[in-house]
């Protein structure tokens, strides 16, 4: 029998705070890039088109001694059984045993990490003195973004929300989001002085619901993109020179964004080639022949390690597509027990 | 948060037996031929290539409310600090809502509806009047393929025991297989006498340790190879007309038991045609040419719902390759999680 460690939601949104998860996700794209973490293949199964899906994304870090597997589902009727459409759920192994070291559950986990990515991309390939963000969609990833990139970016003053489903949405969020920042986010710095006065200084911005998205997308330096849908909501022609792109919403076949020819102009960032290819925003475009995947100028991590160039000038567009990768998911649990042990948090099981 | 089911090691081992165990493998197997179980594709990978490997297997039974996976590590390297080399963790999930409902250790679970395959391909594939069985290996799992084949067939009077390692294991291993019966297998049905009693006189037969294995081959009607061999350890000219074959070693590329050349004048089954084909026993004959992959007459769960022929003559040479599928692991989870809500067994935690 193993001794397994059970976090669930409750503990682990207690735990995890912003800037522990980026330099976390931070970590896994260079080890990625240095040859130090495998990903392994995506299972993904529809149970019924539209209504219900799941994907298992496995991989293995060696260096931080872990490897495991998340499990996503989307059960799109569970809002009327008052559950959540997505349900995440971890494993986490040990390298050197193979034995089971951990059960969490991965919805704050993936929220996080993926609230993370967005902003990296940010951080790496965006202007470092963009001063308008605009968030696309209002879902549950939204104030992760938002709250991930007013951390990475120094220079932000305006942040415009725009809902594709219509304006009342982006409305209603902008008069919570302030509230939702402080709450969940800020709140996890309480003890520590220096870094809530930082933080707290960075998230004093203008926030502003988008009733033209077409004006709105001219005047952004950054845009990032969290949402499912399945036709571009971008103009090429509204994108002025020297944006950045953090694409994170496609992560299945057939999901798309921003528009296509914007690919063609820009230069293409992602997390992980195969999976940006398969599932990413860079679906459409290579499909399309608009880039092919040498175009791609790489994965993020080899950008960190020096590998390859960023962004040369301020005109540059640039993207980053993130598809979300199971070492993110990793690399954040191995966070969140390593803190559980410190603070003696969770619940211990004999399996 | 959700109500999850930790069942552990002692758990599972007290609360399964083998006749439940080969009913669940048996269902999941017609299931499956009636398109009602789906198998997602296996995800594979070597930490270090015969030092330490794990796979993913997973799928989904709706009928049975279930989807899920199994995660089986290997660490060779285990024997020295004195754990199994072999580590199995399985997670079930609701196909109502995609919410998780178990994690069980899948150790026992693996080792029951293993011994389970290789009894059913018996008992569908085999002479009925079959008497004599040679079990090739004594590892962990020959006892749960005793246990299982002689459960299901009525005539068995012989029991020889291979061990390719050479024949002092096989002796030891037949001084104690009486006792690991009786304590491992018979001790489950103490409370039905008449269970108790008809498979108490099914484990009464010889037990016999061989020191020529040409011989033992040509006097067997039922042959289990239960392995982890990648040289054929059975020449064809050994084996006589009739004989039957459950190859259950074969689970990873390059694997192999029995002379591929046996293939050629065998009629063959196997447990899911795209797995065997890649890593079971018939891997070897498909890629050597001895047959194709239309030469298999298919998958058994067809044999046993009438739409394909099983054994025609009391001289046809049969051929089970099971590799091993995950419905067979879920529905024996959802065995026991079963029995452990009615005997109240197992520990509930939040995640």
């Amino acid at each position: 029998m193993f001794k397994v460690k059970v976090l669930n939601h409750d503990v682990i949104s207690k735990i995890l705070d912003m800037k522990q998860v980026i330099n976390a996700v931070e970590q896994v794209y260079t080890l990625k890039a240095k040859g130090k973490a495998d990903l392994f293949p995506m299972v993904f199964h529809e149970f019924e088109r539209g209504v219900a899906d799941m994907d298992i994304k496995s991989g293995c870090i060696k260096e931080a001694g872990f490897f495991g597997l998340k499990l996503v589902s989307w059960f799109g009727e569970n809002a009327k059984k008052n559950m959540s459409p997505i349900i995440g759920t971890s494993i986490v192994f040990d390298t050197e045993t193979g034995k089971p070291l951990g059960l969490l559950n991965a919805e704050y986990i993936t929220g996080m990490r993926t609230g993370a990515a967005g902003a990296i991309g940010a951080k790496y390939l965006a202007r470092k003195d963009s001063e308008n963000l605009l968030i696309v969609g209002t879902g549950h990833q939204s104030a992760f973004q938002i709250a991930a990139t007013l951390i990475v970016m120094d220079n932000i003053k305006k942040v415009r929300i725009y809902e594709p489903m219509g304006p009342e949405k982006a409305i209603s969020f902008v008069e919570s989001i302030g509230q939702v920042l402080e709450n969940e986010f800020l709140s996890k710095y309480k003890e520590d002085k220096q870094a809530y006065n930082e933080i707290a200084e960075k998230f004093n911005v203008i926030f502003e619901p988008v009733h033209d998205i077409k004006a709105a997308v001219g005047e952004s330096d950054i845009i990032i993109t969290a949402t499912p849908s399945r036709k571009p909501m971008i103009d090429k022609e509204w994108v002025k020179p020297g944006t950045h792109f953090s694409c994170v919403g496609s992560d299945m076949e057939g999901k798309q964004e921003i528009d296509e020819n914007i690919f063609a102009k820009a230069k293409v960032y992602v997390d992980d080639i195969a999976q940006a290819i398969n599932v990413g925003e860079t679906e459409i475009p290579i499909k399309k022949g608009i880039i092919s995947k040498e175009d791609i100028i790489g994965e993020i991590g080899y950008l960190m390690i020096g590998k390859i160039n960023g962004r040369t000038s301020n005109d540059d567009i640039t993207i980053y597509d993130t598809t979300g990768i199971a070492l993110q998911d990793l690399m954040t649990a191995k966070l969140a027990l390593g803190i559980a042990e410190k603070k003696n948090l969770g619940v211990e099981v004999d399996l």
